[in-house]
This record gives structure tokens, sequence and C-alpha cells, in this order.
């Protein structure tokens, strides 16, 4: 994505003015790693959300789906504890989801429908109430407008890395800044998955615009990743905007950076799949539109013989046209082109001769770039995965044994 | 599947009456090992096929489902080489193929739309013509009907184990039997892929009436197994059906042996998945219908997460829980139950204590067992597949490195 007037800034969730963010150890991890977090978006935010696709999905699900249905699309905190998943544990999960916001929302002095939780960790355990209530008051204490770091850390399960990032965008003198981070290694590890991002944004613009700008943001984001094809019980992106309004002009130009936040965390999320080693983006062009080229860039992206393929640096051009082929987007077989890095590998539905040695060069990069041409329609998109190791298996097989 | 009336005998594909098989090593690997295959039915009689869903799909698949259309579904005779799958190789593909049938069909006698030609191994490679022409004559002077093991020999390429079944059954005094062959094990060596399967049955039966039937059964056997998810450009299915013909009111019991044979052939093709430890069966009941229990079944069957979990014999039902989630078949969650063998695991939506050492025992038998209940709806199905190792990885990986 062209980054436009975007620059990159430091603070990620908490860099957008007005914003706060803290991050905890309220003690809900064996790990003693921090577990709580916590962000405050101003009065009367916008805040838009996607969830879970899974009918097996956690309470606070169902619970931030709910308010935000009430609300009219409007939320002022949320707050996120990683350990536990909260997700099948019946009526109890719902009625700690409950309480949990309602006493959050005494202590900040807010209606308890603008207040939120996410949970990530282990599916099938409740979360220890004493514990989380214990921690509110130091984490309300730690709010902060330099807290995204701290809230980053906080969310993560089993992560390698915090994602977060920042950008700053001039409409004419008008600063627009747009925060975000996020935790997820695809559904990797036992039980410890999930994807959770949150987004922050200083201009003010109307719940149900903000809702369908953000959704096309994570249809050319979070939906077009893919690690190990888990969807999580607890998935959940929202993000919240409050601030002076932005004029609709400009409202193409604040979606180009939203998309742009959110490309990064998804990115990131890819990058840190679990035994990964690589960053694949797969970019497919001439379907006859945007939903179609995604598909089948997913599906390539998906493979499990593309992702082992890459693994072992092997330009197997067989596999990503098998792939393209059954991701049930017609396309004429004999229009089909591929390329890895800036090495063209078929044409016409048919292997060119091509250097080996540089190809399986082009797949040692840190990012590993596929691209299929399937005819002459202008539809594009891109989508974006990991290679597939024995490290992943060993992980995912080894886990309680 | 109840066998009910069926009992297996010997003979694969060649043990219906009137029915010749053949196997010879032609060549065209450079392996030595057998390559070259053909099977011959009486006359008139009905050929049935189910192919590949993939748009990039091999010029033998076309003309197969092109002739079999043209004939209203008759033909003769199958030839099947392996060690080049002739996809992805233009017009040339299409041309070898027609003259390879052209050629057999003289010398059998028949006319050319009798003969249809399937082929396997690596994409992109065209047969070597001159060597598959002059392997014709010795292939038809082996045709025998005790030749099913040599056919199903000469079919595989990097399956481990030859894939062959013949069941018989007694319809008053009248004895039916139906053979069948198979070679596959997941689209999972490099190029090296394909699902292919073969059918027999000396009992008369209309084309249509034929071609219905196999739908059916191979919707519950080939279409309930996933090995890594990957379609192959070659996949096909042919049965051939000729004799006396058989009374309408047998038509049930008949295509229950037409399911078993096929279900066979399905489990072994999962059992045989690349590093694959076990074969996995899933069983999904209380959904409103049976392609929606057959999702769900088919979702959990191609987990990642299920199948390492599976292969370190890790009792984890959370995945199970949450890969049923995302099959995209609505339900209440909170009806969701998971029982591993014998050991239940989840109740209403929610976890039960369990014996974690007697449960993963149940994971190390040959046939891993996983059986879930969502609703009291009268639709059931089960899966197959196998466990992920990081022999799979490793094997698919290092292919060509």
């Amino acid at each position: 994505m062209d980054p436009g007037i975007w620059c990159p800034i430091e603070g990620g969730i908490s860099a957008p003015r007005g914003f706060k963010a803290s991050g905890i150890t309220a003690g809900l991890k064996a790990s003693g790693r921090p577990d709580l977090a916590l962000v405050l978006a101003p009065e009367s935010a916008a805040c838009a959300g996607t969830f879970t696709k899974s009918c097996v999905r956690a309470a606070c699900v169902d619970l931030c789906a709910r308010r935000l249905q009430q609300s009219g699309g409007r939320a002022q905190a949320v707050l996120i504890n990683s350990g536990q998943a909260n997700a099948c544990t019946g009526d109890r999960g719902l009625m700690d989801s409950v309480r949990a916001t309602r006493i959050l929302a005494d202590h900040l002095g807010l209606a308890e429908e603008q207040v939120l939780i996410c949970s990530t960790g282990v599916i099938g355990v409740p979360i220890p109430m004493p514990t989380l209530l214990a921690g509110l008051e130091p984490l309300m204490g730690a709010l902060s407008d330099c807290g995204g770091t701290a809230a980053a850390t906080a969310i993560l399960t089993t992560d390698l890395v915090e994602k977060q990032i920042a950008l700053e965008g001039m409409f004419g003198d008008r600063v627009v800044r747009i925060g975000g981070m996020a935790k997820g290694s695809g559904m990797i590890h036992p039980d410890m998955a999930t994807m959770l991002a949150f987004l922050s944004c200083d201009a003010g613009i109307e719940p149900a615009i903000w809702q369908a700008m953000v959704c096309r943001a994570v249809k050319r984001s979070f939906n077009a990743i893919t690690v190990d094809g888990d969807t999580s019980t607890n998935d959940t992106l929202l993000a919240f905007a409050a601030g002076e309004a932005l004029p609709e002009q400009h409202h193409p130009v604040l979606e180009q950076g939203l998309t742009a936040v959110m490309q990064h965390l998804a990115q990131a999320i890819a990058r840190d799949g679990e035994g990964a080693t690589c960053l694949i983006e797969v970019q497919v062009e001439g379907t006859v539109d945007e939903a179609s080229a995604l598909q089948i860039a997913r599906t390539i992206c998906g493979s499990s013989l593309v992702k082992t393929a890459v693994h072992g640096r092997d330009p197997n051009w067989g596999r990503i046209a098998a792939a393209a082929g059954r991701s049930a987007v017609p396309f004429d077989a004999e229009a089909l082109a591929v390329w890895i890095g800036e090495h063209q590998l078929m044409q016409a539905g048919q292997p060119l001769p091509f250097d080996r040695d540089a190809a399986s060069t082009a797949l040692k990069r840190e990012t590993v770039l596929i691209r299929c041409s399937v005819g002459d329609g202008l539809g594009h998109a891109k989508a974006w995965g990991c290679d597939l190791s024995d490290q992943y298996v060993r992980i995912n097989a080894d886990y309680t044994t």
C-alpha cells in the first residue's frame, strides 16, 4: 500500500491525541509477564468492531458485539486480559465479563455500555476474577498518553514480539494520527491463540462511516493473512475514533492510513507465525474483481505445499499453479503466469525455463514475493502468510506431552 | 459403514467377472518401477466419472469428461500412466492424450471414444510418447482377469502401499462383485500428487443411475478425506459397470457395497498420507443434514492444530471445538459435546474432567476416533484424515534442495 501522506511516529495505540493506555502485571499469567491492558478513548468516541465468525465464541465477544450494537457504534474503553480466553466457560464466562466491565465503568465514571472487554489465553479456563479486579486500580493508575507499549506488551500470549505502529498525516495544517496494536501468531499455540487488534484515531467520524471504513481496511489486512487456517474463539478488532470532525473529502486518505496501519499489524502477525522463518506476500492480478483475487491469493498463501516449498527454498511453480487452480475462482488455465520475486516461472499456463538457483535465492529473502496473473481483469489483491516449518509441528505436537 | 451382505474377496479391479487389467514397466519412470496400467471392461459398460474441480486441470481430465459426456456415460477401457502428469503442457498435452487413446482403441478394436486416459506424476512434464506407445502391445498382452494387483501397482507414484479391494455380495443366488484400486497420499509429494481411483462392477446398470450412485458414494468416501487440503490437477475417479442387469430393488444394497469399496480406498489414501502415523476418523452428528455434518467433520479433520495434537497424542478438546466452530455451519455452542475414542471431553459446550492419560492412550491407536455432537438434528457424517508430523514438512521442504 502506498503510504501517501502518512509517516510513522512513536507511541502505538496512545499516539493519537486524547487516547490513553496502560498495561500491567496483574498476576493472571503464571509466567509473571504483563497480562492486563486498558485503552481509554476520548468522550463520545466512535467504536467499530469486527469479530470471529466462529460459532464457538467467547462471552466477551458476545458482550462487545451486543454493546456496540446497542450504543450505535460508540464506546470509550476496552479492558484486555491475557492468560485466560474465557471461552467455553458457560454462564459464568458471561457473568465475569459483565462484572469486570461494570466495575471498571464505575471506576472510570463511564456508563457500563461504554466499556468493552477482550480476553485471550487458554480456552475453557475462566478468568481468576479476584486477581483481575485487584488489578483494575493499578491499571487505571498507569493510564498514560505514552502507555502504548505497555499495553501492546500486556496483550501478548505466545507472540515472540510486540506488534504496534502509529502513523501521522497532515490534512492542510491539521495533524491526524492513527495508532494500533495487535497480538497473535496464528491460532498456533495450543489453546493460546486469538488475534486481537486495537486501533485509535484522533479524527472525529460518524460511527456508521467509521464501521464501513474499518470493514474495508480489515478485508485488505487481517482478512488477507493466514498462518495455519485456524480461527479462534476470541478474534476481535476494535477501532476507536474521536476528535475534531474530519471533512468528508479527506475520508479516502484517512482510510488509506487506516489500511496501512492494519496491514502493518497483519503482516507482523504473519511474520510471527509459530516456527515461521519468513513472511510470504502473494499478489494476484487479472481477476474480475478484488474478492476473486483475494480468494486466489489466500488459497496460495494457505497451501501447506506452497508453505513447505518456501520453507525449503524450492521454486516449485507447480504447487502455486495447483493452489490457484483449486481456489474455486474460475480462470483460464492457459492465461496463468507465475513469478517468484523477479523471476517468471510460468507463462500462458506453461512452465518457462528459469534459473533455479536465482529463484531459490529469491525465496531466501525476509519477505518472499509470489505473484500470479490469471487474466486481463482489473481485480487485484494481496495476501500474507508464512512458511511451514518442522518447528511448527514440533511446538504444536509436543505441547502437553 | 455396515458391510451388510458384502464380503471381501481377492482380485481388486479385475475381480468382477468380465473385467481384465494389466500393469507393466514401460520405462516412463526413471526408477524402473511399473508405470503403465490398463483396465478393460465388457462391451457396452456404463462408465461414471468424477473429476478434479481445479481449473488448472490436465488435458487427460478434459478428455475423459468430454468423452463420457459424448457417449452418454459409456466407456470400455482406461489407460493409466504414472510418472508424468501431463498437466500445464498446453496443446501438446491434449494431442498426446488423444493420440495415445486413438492408437490403443485401434489395437483393442474399440471406438476411440470408448477409451479414456489418466495421467499422474510430475506437473508440467509431457508424456514420453514413444515410450508409452511402445508399451501398449506388452500392456495389452498382459491383460488378465487376475491382473488387478499389477494394475494397482503400476498406477502408484509416491504411495508407500498399493490400494485395492474387492467385495462380493449375494442377491438371492446371483453373485455381484465390485472391485477397486486407487493411488494417492494427498497432494503431498512435490508435483507427484493426484488421487486416482478406478472401480469395476459386474452388474448391469443404466449410466445415469450409475453416475448418480457413484456421486453419492464419492461424497461419503473420497470427498470426505483430507490430507493436506491440496487438490491436484489430475484427480479422477472412473467407475465401470457391466453385466446382467440388476433389478432396481437391489440398487440400494449395490450402492452400499460401492460405498464400502470407496471408503476402504479413501481411508487407505488418508492412512498413506506422507509422514502420517495414524488414520483419523471424525464422526459428527446432530446437524440439520448430512452436508452440514460432513462440512464440520472435514474442517476438524483438516485443522493443522487438530492434526498436530493427534500427532503429539494430546487430547486437546479446545482445538476440536474451535475447528468445529469455524466450519461455517451454524450450531449452538452450548450444545457441543466432544469425545476422543470412548472418552468424553466436553458436554454442553464446556470441558468435562477426564483422565488425560487414558485419552492420550486412545490417540495412540492405529485409527484415532474423534466424535462431536452439535445438537439434536438427524444429520451425521464421517470424514477421514491423518496426523501432521514434522516428517511431512521435512519431505515437502527438502524435495529439490
